[in-house]
Order: C-alpha cells, then structure tokens, then sequence
C-alpha cells in the first residue's frame, strides 16, 4: 500500500514553475491534463471505474450495490494558482485513493458506492470563476456564459474544454450528478496557521467563509512616459495604486474582512508608455454576506472618487461570488464520531478559503477535514505538509468514509 | 512614385494586437522580422544594396562612389511598443525610402553614398534596454550583457537574436559601421503637441531629454487571500501601489521631470493569492543628469521606508540611462537652410523622447526631423499623422538629404 506521500511523489515533477515557483497547473493546461490522466491510471490500477461527466468533472467508481444514486463521494481538485503549493488539491486526490487502499485492507463492505472525484477549475486561476466545475453541476452558473469566459491569452473557455475532449454543448446543471451525490467529503490541506497552533494534525471543517470576485477597469489616457508633462497626464497607474491602497483601508477597518489585490494588469504594459488602462482583481470576504456587499460598495464608491480626481474612469464587474457555507451540523456530527477512534478530540476550524465542499453544500450534505500546514502559507511554493501529517489525514479520512459507508 | 501613406499602408495590417489595440512589434518577434522583409524588398526594389551588420542593423546602401565611409545615414525603427501606433518607427523608414523616390526623381547625383537604415529595439519593449542596436554600435553596452537579457518569456536576446539569422557571437562597438556614418539624421513622428500649437508639419529636433529605466522589485510574503488575516500581511502589492504614488509626487514636484509606472507585474499574480512579489519599472526624465539622479535617489529612499513599514524588500536596478543630447548645431543649422526652400520658418523643437539619433550622436552629427501628430498621444493607437504632413515630412527629408549630399 502506498502513501499519501508517496502518491503526491509521483506528480512532484508535473507543472512545475521555474519563473514563480512551485506549480501552475491551470485548468485543461497540460499540466493539469497530465495530471488528470495520472489520476484516471492511479483509479484503474484500484479497479475504479472511471468516467468524465458533462461538466468536466472525473468520476472513479467503487461500485457496491447496482445504483450509483445518493453514494458517497469524497474528493478535491488538481488545477492550482499559479506558482502555488504542491498540496493545495492534490492531496484531498491522493488522501481520497489513499484511504479506498486503507478501506480494502480494513475489508470494509460499502454499503453504499463511493466515489473518488476531481473538479476542474476550482481555483478559477485561468477563467477567473473558482469553483466552476462543481458551480457548473448545481446550476448557479450560466453555461454560455461559462462558455465565453476567455483566459489571459485570449483562448474560450469552450475552446480549451473541447480541446480536453469535452463536449461543450452539454455544459451546465447535471440531475443526474447531483442525485448520484449522498454526502461528499473533502480533505485539504489547511491554508492557515490553525492546526498549528491547537497541535493537531486534523481538523473539521465548520463555517467557508463568503467571498467574492471584482474585475475592476480603470481607463485613462495611454500616452508617452517622456513627452507627456506631469500635469497633462490621465494615468490610470496612478488612480489603480489608490484603489489598491483604499482596498486595503477598508477592510482593515472593518473586523473579520480580508480584501486582496493580487493580480494586476497594466495595459499595454510598456515601461516607456502611460498605460491606458489598468484592470485589476478584488477578492473580498467576511463572514456576512450584506458586508462583503457593503465592503465591495465602499470599494467602488471610493474607486469612482479616486478616478473622477485623476480623470480616469473605472467600471466594477463581479467575477464570482458565494455565500459563508455553515457545513452540515449532522454530518459534522459523524465526523467527530468518526474521528474519535483515531484522532479524539479533534478541533473543528472554519476557513477562509473557497472550495467544492462549500458549493455542493446546496445539493447533498457537505463535509471537510483540513490537514496540519507546518508554514501556515498557502498559494505559495511555501506550502507543505509533513508526511506523518499527510498519513494521519488519509487515516481520518478512512475512519470518515468507514462510518459513512 | 509612391506617398509615405501608400508605403505605410502595406504594412498596415502587420503586427495588429487584438486585445490592446494598436501594434506589438516587439524585436525579432514574427512581426517585425517580417516588417524587416518588408524593408529589403522595399529597399531592393528600389536599386539599394541591403546589409544587416553584426548588430542587428538593417542598411540599404545607394553607392554613389567607391567608399561608403562617411556615408550620409538616414533612417528609424520598425519594433514598437506594446500596443503602439503605425508611425513611431516606421514613419522614418518609410519616409527615408519616399526620400529616395523624391532626389530620383529631381535627378540629384550624389556626391557620398547614401544609406536607408533600420534599428532593431529602439523601444526596448523586449528586452527592457531602449536603442539596443545604436548602443551595442556605440559600444556603450556590454555584448555579454546584452545576450544574457530575457524577454517576460525568458528567451534570452542572444537566442531572439540567432533565430533572426544574426551571429551573435559578434556583438558589440562596430568600428565599421561607425567610420560609414558620416552624418545622421532620423525623421520621427512627433511624440507630443508641439507642432499641434505652433500649426507647422515639421520641425527641427534641438534636444533630447535625458532619461533612464530602472526595475524596481518589491519582495513580501505571498500567501492565501482568504485565509490569511489582514494584520498578518507583508504584502508587496500594498506597498508597490505606495511607490507608485511616489513616484508621481517627487517627479511633479521637479520642474521639467517626468517619471512613469506603466508596467508593473505581481508575481505570482492569482486573484486569490497574495503576491509574493511585484516588480515595477519607472521611466525617470529630465533634462539635467544631475537631477535625473537625484529623483531616482528619492525615489529609491522613498520605496525603502515604505517596504521597511509594510514588511517588505526593495531592490533597485538600473536597466538604462541616457544623458540629455543637443543636436549637432551645425547640422541643425544645414537643416534650418535646407528647409528654408519648402518650410520657411520651420520650428525647433525639444523632445522628451529617446531615438537612435541621440546614442549615435557619440560618433557622428545627428539631427532629427518631427512631423506633426495631430492627436499629441504616441505610445498608443491614438497616435496619427495626415496623409499631406507625412508627405511634407517626406519633401522635408528629401530637402535636407539633397543638401547634405
């Protein structure tokens, strides 16, 4: 039987960035469908059956009655940011095919089928909408919308789905899916400093905090960096800098909120030209919806302010945007049941992040165990998690599905 | 005989940036490689011998005698900048081959040789150094330094280079080349409002502002935009845009300075994702070194306090510098004569821009030609010339060459 550790081994090489650090693995990249077909030959060799869904979704069946209906399903995602960690995704993977080898040898008899799946997109690094493939199952997104979202290089999201053998003109809300979705449980590794700080290597998960995406336009007037004086200029750089300084004002002044610049693209992006244009990203969350509503409205008001001064112009568009996910209180329950075998005691943490747990939420109970992150970073090269900590995750996750089964 | 319009017009579709708008020619990119066999065919079709020199130099020669040292060299650029306009470049190039067409036709028998030149990166928009062919010709830039400079991509301009078909290995101060140019002058599209107010097609250039470009890189603690906690941030994009808004502040409080952020790149640049880094360029101008020095000194200081505040690094480097030229005076007086004929009273005028006729002002007289911009934008699909002031622009070469020869 191998391990958790020993599974990620095995992909340590594939995506790997030399420019940023760590791996940009987006969605449908070669990377990603390197890592796709890895995953689809580790489910075979378990005598998983596997198959792709309309939505680009990978499915690897322990079939143990005749319906696939209201089954268990445990996964995560492959896809990463870019210049991310190795285990933000692919560990709730390989903890996922790790603990089908832990319920075999336990000669656990399923009740129920089990699925093992992984989710496209669920960072949103390449079309700007996380969580899309599960987004896409529920319904809550527009599938000609999903369709036409294009990528930094231009390319549709229908272009590079179809060129990763999916057929596009089936996108969108699955019944079929849904119903086959009992419960699903997703482990991930933990992207803050909780379980260090309480000594644990696994948490549950309670409360994935809302939050949103912004893409926020500022227009200016693109001109010549050496013949255009100071006092002439509509330089759309200058009005951005203020938004990115006023987001940051904003939600330090309001309790429990975090607001991020982290991508931010002039155009054209010449060192000898005033940009014309400026687009940069709002992630925003707090735990309320009506604040992050708030928060974005204070955002914009002062985005408008700052470029009506600096003659520019800005144009707000919403990206994505989810709810705080409060997971269910009884499968929380059986998870701490569960977990009182091997792991008594174990703390429940809510999370900042966004996952497929969170959005599947509407459809079936949801479920998450978070996985101890000695660096407390995560989205970063910096990201790691101990291979004892990575063994003892798959265990709960076993001692999870066991119970469930 | 052909108008600069008409020749432009055959290059009108060349290099066409879709998201931008305007052009990318990038140096050695497909497009200006082919804007380079545009300009041999031009030029054989015209009777000139065509050499690319161990620089990268394109040169069309008209033998009038047996020597081609002290030649008489006029000609421009084809690369640009990202998103730019039709004229800054090619505006010179095509005029210097409509000049041709016009001594022909008025029958001038030369009394030196002649040659139409094209200089690769003036722009510096590829690999960050602006008049990289007349510096490497000058030999003020280091050869090795030179082929070890990357694009965003990181092709070094050593394989960019190569795959043009140069041999790289010969880089550097070309004495040859020096010896052949006996004067030089350049028409340029005009890159601000000067000849829009003084209601003129063309003007003399006086000066050349000095100016430099510098990579500023801020380094912070990439991590989760949502997970991670507002006061727990070193976030370099925070203090990135703090820079940016000094930047602007100390160059509007120096008289006659202009200094620029057009291109700033988080890195790793995900929405969700704090960046771990953001490397920033400024544009920094004025007429005096000295005070050139002094901004980028303030600017410097200025960027360290506010790293040191945010929890952030600042690194400086300094990726080009040039000195503020004067003209050649007894060439601008040569050119006052010559376009006595058909633009009496033609102005003088200063420019904040850098050409190829300043660098290779270190070896020969140079002069330069403005022909008016009725917008005042460049650097920008915005920038136009009329039909009629590009064939003034073209009469006017033609004028000062016919004198000069």
């Amino acid at each position: 039987m191998q391990t958790v550790s020993t599974v990620l081994d095995s992909i340590s090489d594939v995506g790997r960035d030399a420019s940023r650090g760590g791996y940009s693995r987006g969605v449908f990249t070669s990377a990603e469908l390197s890592l796709r077909d890895w995953f689809v030959a580790e489910a075979t060799a378990r005598g998983l059956a596997v198959e792709t869904d309309r939505n680009g979704i990978v499915w690897a069946w322990w079939d143990a009655t005749d319906s696939r209906d209201g089954a268990l399903v445990t996964g995560s995602h492959l896809d990463s940011v870019p210049g991310g960690g190795a285990f933000d995704g692919p560990l709730g993977v390989a903890s996922a095919l790790a603990a089908v080898d832990l319920l075999r040898e336990r000669g656990v008899q399923p009740n129920r089928s089990l699925a093992v799946t992984v989710f496209p997109e669920e960072e949103g690094s390449r079309f700007g909408v996380s969580c899309l493939g599960s987004r896409l199952l529920t319904g809550s997104l527009d599938p000609d919308h999903v369709r036409s979202l294009t990528d930094t290089d231009g390319t549709t999201f229908a272009d590079a789905a179809r060129s990763a053998g999916i057929d596009v003109a089936h996108l969108g809300r699955d019944e079929e899916a849904a119903r086959r979705i009992g419960d699903f449980v997703e482990l991930h590794v933990e992207q803050g400093r909780g379980l260090i700080d309480l000594d644990s290597a696994v948490a549950i998960g309670s409360t994935m905090l809302g939050h949103g995406r912004w893409r926020l336009s500022v227009t200016g007037q693109g001109n010549h960096a050496g013949t255009t004086l100071m006092a002439d200029r509509a330089d759309p750089m200058v009005a951005a800098a203020q938004v990115v300084l006023a987001v940051r004002r904003i939600a330090a002044e309001q309790d429990g909120a975090r607001a991020t610049v982290g991508r931010l693209q002039p155009v054209p992006g010449g060192t000898n030209v005033i940009a014309s244009r400026v687009d940069l990203w709002l992630d925003v969350r707090h735990e309320e919806d009506a604040v992050t509503a708030q928060l974005i409205e204070r955002i914009h008001g002062q985005a408008q302010k700052i470029c009506a001064f600096e003659g520019c112009r800005a144009t707000l568009t919403e990206e994505s945007r989810s709810s705080t996910v409060h997971f269910d209180g009884a499968l929380q329950r059986t998870l701490h049941n569960a977990l009182g075998r091997s792991f008594p005691g174990a703390p429940t943490l809510p999370t900042g992040a966004g996952h497929d747990a969170g959005i599947l939420g509407s459809i079936a109970p949801t479920a998450m165990l978070f996985v101890r992150n000695p660096t407390g970073i995560s989205h970063s090269p910096e990201e790691f998690v101990e291979r004892d900590d990575a063994d003892a995750g798959a265990t709960a996750l076993a001692d999870v599905l066991e119970d469930l089964l």
